[in-house]
C-alpha cells in the first residue's frame, strides 16, 4: 500500500468478527439484530451484515437512510423526527419501510397532515441517558400521542425505543451490566403495560457497550447497537472489548521529531479524528498508538499517546527508550478515540489489502 | 431560505469586515498580510481577499495549497513537510511559488534530493507554542539545516516562521500582548541575529489573538492569521473580539423539547459542528445560542448553550423563562465554539442572502 497522508485502515477480519460475534448473541437471544449504520456509514459494509442474515438496519438522519435505501428496505431513524424533512421522509416511505422516533404530539400532528406513505413510529423513551425521549412516568404524553395517532391511516404505532447511553459513563463489565438491568427492566416495563391494548409492539433497545456484555435481553424485541462493528480506545476504556477487537485505525505519517521532549508530530489531527478525548492515567488523550506490523498494525505501545490535536497536527508522545527509532516520513497507526466520529471525517476506508471501501459522502 | 437541516450561514457583512480590518492593521504597521486559508477553504472567501490587496496566502496542507493554487500563485504551506507527498510538492512547485516549512536535516536533505522545481524553505521555530519547531536555542540545527541546502538550487531560506499558538491559553487582551511581545521578541531576536548573512530574510508570524490585539509588530514582515475571518466563541473567551464579530452560526431545526429539565434537542451533533469545547463559567460547552433576528442572528441569549453533542444531537440547555417560545421544527442559530473545525465539517457556506458559497471538499 502506497500511503502518503493519513488514512483510515480497515482491518476487514477483525470488523467481519465483530459482526459475526454480534449477531450470533442476537441470534442466541432471539432478538432481532438490526445494527445501527452511523458508524460504518458505508454499503460496503452493509452488505458483511446481510452475509450474516441482518435485514433491518438502523442509521441516525435522514440523508442516511437515503443512502442506505438503495440496498435495505426496512430502516429506523433513532434520531427524533425533523419534521422540516418532511419531503425527504414521504421520499423514503413510499420507497422503504421507514421507522421514525415520535416523543411529541406536536410531531405525531405534523406527521399525520403531512405524510402522503405509511411510516411507522415508535415512541422514543429516555431509559436514563437523559438526552431525547419521553421517561416512563410522561404516561399522559405517552398516552396522548397513542390517542392521537390510533385513527391515522399513515402513522402506525410499532413500540418504543430506548438507548441506554448512560453505559458510556460505565468503566467496568459489571458497571455496565448493572446500567443495563436497569435500563432493560425500564423499557419492558413500559412495553408490558401496553401490551394488551398493542400486543404485536416491541422493544427496541441497545447501544454498543449493553449489547457487547450482557447476557439477558428478555423481554426485548431488538438490538440496535452500532460502534460495535470497529469498537475503540473508548470502547476499550468503558470495559467492553479489547484492543485487539478494535478493526480501524489510521495511518499517519510522521513530519517533525523533537527528541528533546520525546515527542512527534504527524499528519493527522482533529479534521481526521475529531476532537473526542478520553481521561486515561490522569492525562486527556486523543488516541493510542499500535506496533506497526508486517501488515497492519499489532498491540498498544504502553505509554504512547496522541497528547494534542490541532486543525492538521497530532502531537504524540513517545517513551524515551522508543523515540530513537522513528524517522521522519515513518508511518505509525493511531487507534481512534471514537470511531463512529473518526469514520465519519475520513469518508473512506483502505483495507489491510489495499481495498478501497466508499462511504456516504454528504450529510 | 428554506433551511431544512443544520446549515452554516454566513455573514458576509461581517466576514468582509474582519477582513478589512486585519488588512488595514497590517498596512498601517507596514507588514504583509499573508492571511491563513485553513479557516475558510474557499476560493470564493478568497476572492473577497483579493479586494483588500492581498496576494499571498498561507495553508495548512498540501491538498490545500493545491485546491488554492487554482486562483493563487505565492502559497505558505504552514505544516512540517510530509516528505511523502513529494509527488504533490514538486506538482504545486512548478505551477505557484510554494514556500514550505523545514526543522530538520533529514527533511532538507529529501527535498533537495527530490525537488525538480524551486522551493522556498522557511524554518519553523517554536516560539513558546511547544508544538512544532525548532527551539531559538537550538543553533546547530538551525546552522546543520542552513549549512546543508546553502548550495542547493532547488532548495531557498527566506525565513524564519513562528506560531504563538500558546495565546489561546490567554483570557485577556492584556494576557494577549504579554505573549505577543514575548513571542515576537523570540522570533525577531533570531532573525537579527543571521540578518548579515541573509540580508533578504523574513520573520512570519500570527495567530488570530496577537495579530488582533497588538499594535507593535515591529521586526516582523508578516502575519498569517486566519480564524479572523470568521472568529468564534473561543475567540470571544480568549479576549481578542466580541460575539459581534463573529461571521458564522450554524442554523438548527428543533427536533424535541424537555420542558421538565429545560432542553431542547436539535439536529446538529459532533459531525456538524466537531467536538471542541471550552469551560464557561464552571461548565463545558459546545456553543452558545443567540437570538433569532429578522434576517440571521443577533447577540447570545444569556444562560442558553449547548451542553452535550452527540453524532447528530445537539442538548441545549434553555433560560426557564424561555422554554415556552420554543416550538419543534423551530430554527436556532449555534455560535461556534471553533469555527475552522465547523466548516472543515460543514462543507458549505449559505449567506444570510441565501447565496450557496463553496469550499474545498476534500482533504
Amino acid at each position: 500500500m502506497n500511503i502518503i497522508k493519513p488514512t483510515l485502515i480497515l482491518d476487514e477480519a477483525k470488523c467481519k468478527a465483530n459482526i459475526v460475534f454480534m449477531a450470533n448473541k442476537a441470534k442466541k437471544h432471539n432478538v432481532v439484530l438490526r445494527p445501527h449504520f452511523k458508524t460504518h456509514q458505508s454499503l460496503d459494509i452493509g452488505r458483511w451484515f446481510k452475509d450474516v442474515g441482518i435485514t433491518k438496519i438502523t442509521v441516525s438522519s435522514l440523508d442516511m437512510a437515503e443512502y442506505f435505501a438503495e440496498e435495505w428496505n426496512d430502516i429506523t431513524v433513532a434520531f427524533p423526527v425533523n419534521i422540516l424533512e418532511i419531503e425527504t421522509i414521504n421520499r423514503l416511505a413510499k420507497k422503504i419501510t421507514l421507522n421514525v422516533l415520535v416523543e411529541s404530539v406536536a410531531t405525531a400532528q405534523y406527521l399525520m397532515k403531512h405524510l402522503n406513505h405509511s411510516v411507522n413510529f415508535l415512541i422514543k423513551l429516555n431509559i436514563g441517558n437523559g438526552r431525547t425521549g419521553l421517561l416512563p412516568n410522561h404516561t399522559e404524553t405517552i398516552n396522548a400521542i397513542l390517542e392521537a395517532t390510533k385513527q391515522s391511516s399513515k402513522l402506525h404505532f410499532i413500540g418504543f425505543l430506548g438507548h441506554a447511553g448512560q453505559t458510556y459513563n460505565c468503566r467496568s463489565k459489571a458497571e455496565i451490566q448493572k446500567v443495563h438491568d436497569e435500563a432493560k427492566t425500564t423499557i419492558v416495563s413500559v412495553k408490558n403495560k401496553y401490551k394488551i391494548q398493542y400486543p404485536k409492539l416491541i422493544a427496541s433497545y441497545g447501544d454498543t457497550p449493553s449489547c457487547s456484555v450482557a447476557e439477558n435481553f428478555e423481554g426485548l424485541d431488538e438490538l440496535r447497537p452500532g460502534n460495535f462493528v470497529f469498537y475503540d480506545v473508548m470502547q476499550v476504556q468503558i470495559g467492553d472489548c479489547t484492543h485487539n477487537d478494535i478493526a480501524v485505525a489510521m495511518a499517519c505519517p510522521i513530519v517533525s521529531i523533537h527528541k528533546d521532549r520525546n515527542e512527534l508530530v504527524i499528519y493527522g489531527g482533529g479534521i481526521h479524528f475529531s476532537k473526542d478525548r478520553i481521561e486515561h492515567q490522569g492525562k486527556t488523550i486523543f488516541g493510542i498508538i499500535a506496533q506497526n506490523d508486517t501488515n497492519g498494525w499489532n498491540d498498544p505501545i504502553p505509554n504512547m499517546y496522541v497528547k494534542a490535536l490541532s486543525q492538521e497536527h497530532g502531537v504524540v508522545v513517545v517513551p524515551p527508550t522508543l523515540i530513537d527509532q522513528y524517522n521522519i516520513g515513518d508511518l505509525i497507526y493511531v487507534l481512534p478515540i471514537h470511531s463512529c466520529m473518526t469514520a465519519d471525517l475520513m469518508k473512506r476506508y483502505k483495507t489491510l489489502d489495499g481495498n478501497d471501501i466508499t462511504m456516504m459522502l454528504n450529510h
